[in-house]
């Protein structure tokens, strides 16, 4: 994080200002537990979204691409639930979304199409709206400035803890923040997974350039963690920008930097919260891949080694199984030259050579075994062919990861 | 498997005629079992050959590949061994595949380069050629006729099971036979993993039409199936037909047709052998994926269920969960119309439909559940788009397989 920003303490969406949230139990969570939220603007707010590249999406997010796409400076609120994803639910769906966006616009008292809406949960269910948007009026009557942690416990799913965090930066004219909440866990992949982030801040900005900032945060965080390789029909980012600050960082290029720096690292900070509480995750990895001919095929080769079964496993293991990280690396469909592949690990800041010339560099087993029984193992893969680099981050494959998902809907 | 195929019990590579093989135990395996297996023909083979998708290629895989684009007409044996996949092993792996064939041709009498060479194991060990070649030794005297269910029990790694079988066929001027074995376990993904094939014919053959008739099966076979996703390192098929049989069905249309049928029924055998025998696997699924544009789009659509390890956990755990099965099919890259889309599945010949619209049919639920109960499941996806279809093969995803994989070098 730049040394500008500061991270404010158990901060959420609700950190910038002019933003409120609550949550409800609105009876979808069988145990009485927070399973609908309501964040509300006090302005309209430029807003930036990247939805999952699946193509079997969800209703609300069919929903909130129309919105966005018609009215991206107008956006006042995001409705969310847990336990329902609303997804392969066919026309009846389409229109629950839309009674569900407006069950929240009639709540917080706000025009018409200018709330957003966000589900997660099983596929394949009705989304039941009445007591949807009992929740939403509940939530509308208590909003609060303190509201944004209970928004991030509502929308858990599998999720064992809730994920926000906001962080600040002075500019000669005064104060902007930017905080975050966000749900991940399962089905967590590159290009998106049930992955919901809802970014705020009170920078003001248009909606032309707030949409290619948050795309290229996007691709450093959400879209460069993976859990288990599948991609979800509800994964959505949005990022709400209500100009309460008065400030409006686009007007200046070092000020324009240390926005996207804050946006940044909110968005880095929930997406590594969301790989570390991946589905029955023991350990993190990070995955550094250098020398590539561009950032683009340098995050292939990193997805390609986050996804493989075979390595997670063997991080699970501890077992410091070099030689399934470059057959991961091979399968990524990049072009590589095996003999200029070089392979390191670290737990600290002290790296270890496990492969150079895409063969062992006979390393010390026991040191190896060490790094690779720690609960973060960073990984570093040169791949001698251009100066590009991307970081992707994953988690261990475990037994609990099987039992969580071999009864879900059941 | 075609009326006219007749399957030969318990046979293997040897079955067709002139060809021998035989087994024998180098010390690579630590419990005494057998590791080294040697298949030799009295005479030259006509071969082909498929090889790994994987850029990061295992020595045995170079070595092969660059022999068969040289000689693909000259091919007398196929040595084989266990546990050291010579994988990631840079140039002195490449001398030390070039030395294994070398021992074979000289243990066998064979001319030099007449030998092909398969490893499976750990990769980024050097291979220890002289207790391999000691093995070769042993096993080049006693070759057999009966030798082949041997060699598949050589070349197991984490496979429970050898995997070997043999169909034959009347033609007018005497009988064809194909045979083969295989081995796989982990690693099993289309585009082949950990996977060695070898098939046998006593027909006689072309390289230059051998090889496409063998990529067709090979598609349709070893590339549909899919145990974990990941694509390995070592993955071979290899096909010889040495024409003893004086019989060569290029010559005649449906002779040509009732080969690619035995042929390909010799490898869809191994292949369901080989996801049925998944490393954990409990369960076997069959994903027939009809409605598609193209026999391309079809078996990307198949895959992608096929490797999604939502989908393989909810069918170990015997949930019925179709969303996920949905979201899979959407993830492949493929155009789909989600409101065509109609998903139906079997256990015995009686199809339940699970979703129809890209929505819930309402299915009877307890029904619904005995199917994904059963050790076979049957799921059938239609894109409702055009006219082609793909059936591709999995198996389940279980806590045992990740215990498998966490501690395999170690």
């Amino acid at each position: 994080m730049p040394t500008a920003l500061a991270e404010i303490p158990d901060g959420s969406v609700t950190s910038p200002r002019g933003f409120s949230a609550a949550a409800a139990h609105a009876g979808l969570k069988a145990d009485g537990a927070l399973d609908v939220a309501l964040l509300v603007s006090a302005t309209s707010c430029a807003t930036a979204g990247v939805f999952t590249k699946n193509v079997v999406r969800a209703a609300p997010v069919v929903y909130d691409a129309d919105l966005l796409s018609e009215r991206p400076g107008r956006i006042r609120a995001v409705a969310m639930n847990a336990r329902v994803a609303n997804a392969c639910t066919g026309a009846d769906g389409l229109a629950a979304a839309r009674a569900m966006a407006q069950a929240a616009e009639q709540a917080a008292s706000l025009p018409p199409r200018t709330a957003l809406v966000l589900s997660t949960g099983v596929i394949g269910v009705p989304l039941p709206v009445p007591p949807i948007a009992d929740g939403l009026r509940d939530a509308a009557a208590r909003l609060s400035t303190e509201g944004g942690a209970d928004a991030a416990r509502a929308i858990m799913t599998t999720d064992t803890r809730p994920k926000h965090c906001a962080v600040r930066f002075e500019t000669p004219t005064g104060m902007v923040t930017v905080g975050g909440i966000a749900k991940g866990a399962g089905m967590i992949h590159p290009d998106m997974a049930t992955l919901l982030a809802v970014l705020t801040t009170d920078a003001a900005g248009e909606p032309a350039s707030l949409q290619p900032l948050f795309r290229r945060v996007v691709d450093r965080t959400f879209n460069a963690i993976s859990v288990d390789g599948d991609t979800s029909t509800n994964d959505t980012a949005v990022l709400l920008a209500n100009g309460a600050s008065g400030i409006d960082p686009a007007r200046d290029g070092a000020l324009a930097k240390l926005f996207e720096d804050a946006v940044l690292a909110v968005a880095r900070s929930l997406a590594l919260a969301i790989v570390a509480d991946g589905e029955g995750a023991s350990k993190l990895v990070e995955i550094q891949v250098m020398g590539a001919v561009s950032e683009a095929s340098a995050r292939e080769v990193g997805r390609a080694i986050a996804r493989s079964t075979l390595v997670k496993t063997a991080i699970y293991g501890a077992d410091p199984n070099w030689g399934r990280i470059l057959a991961a690396a091979g399968s990524a469909g990049v072009p590589l030259t095996v003999d200029r592949l070089t392979l390191e690990a670290a737990a600290d800041g002290e790296w270890l050579t496990l492969a150079t010339g895409g063969a062992t560099a006979h390393p010390d087993l026991a040191r190896a075994r060490a790094i690779f029984q720690q609960k973060t193992i960073r990984l570093r893969i040169d791949l001698g062919l251009g100066r590009a680099e991307a970081v992707v981050w994953t988690c261990d494959l475990t037994p609990d990861y099987v039992r969580i998902n071999a009864d879900y809907t059941s």
